[in-house]
């Protein structure tokens, strides 16, 4: 028996695992599931948002989150442009689109543009968000 | 004698060596020493910016940045919020304010915002751009 030994692998599944993270946290957004969408990011994580002064901290992702749960119908698609792995340090660049409904006015609101972030592997071997570039802007 | 090791040292450096990197960034840019600008960013760059398809390459930036050559004034300050180094990766959070005169017709345009700059260390030593995420937004 013959064992081929690849040396890609570790990086193949590193990017896999962020492919995942991304896709988890497209999926729980559109459901409304903050739980785990928090357990894909640090605690102190910064989101930095064209526009928009820096949401810094899981704990104000939560809070944002929760004062616009059940108003808005959320739909979105990533389409991940690069994943570079470097141990335990990664970054993705993404393409986001987003259309965003309010229930109170039924009038959609769509945005899409790229998004750079930055990633950390924790100590358990989980991949987590811990800084966020959004340059999304409106569609007009 | 006593010799006192400092663990961070090594850090230290790294992380003031970006900081040189962007402020020498700013004053060559403003100064429009395109060649020094060149030399701080990697072949495969990518930028990233708001509201405008990726710009890819080193020669897409230098095409643009000849195009543009003499005919604006530029005033830029750039406020490091956070560098983190991993061994031969860092990132770079800045913000970030520019104003951009046209010499065809004086009217200032002032934009500021965030940026995120994903950073690597060449085998010579230097440190260079490849990924930068720009959410600059006109100042109204």
């Amino acid at each position: 028996m013959t064992v081929t030994l690849n040396p890609q692998s570790t990086e193949v599944t590193e990017e896999q695992q962020i492919r995942d993270l991304i896709a988890t946290w497209i999926r729980a957004s559109i459901a409304g599931d903050l739980p785990t969408v928090l357990k894909l990011m640090s605690e102190d994580v910064v989101f930095l948002i064209a526009g928009h002064p820096p949401m810094m901290g899981r704990e104000a992702f939560a809070a944002a989150s929760r004062a616009a749960a059940g108003k808005f119908e959320i739909e979105a698609h990533s389409d991940v442009k690069e994943i570079q792995v470097f141990g335990d340090v990664a970054y993705c660049w993404t393409h986001l689109s987003m259309k965003v409904t309010p229930h109170s006015t039924g009038m959609p609101t769509r945005r899409s543009g790229h998004t750079l972030s930055v990633l950390r592997k924790m100590s358990e071997g989980n991949w987590v968000l811990i800084r966020d570039a959004n340059m999304l802007t409106v569609e007009h």
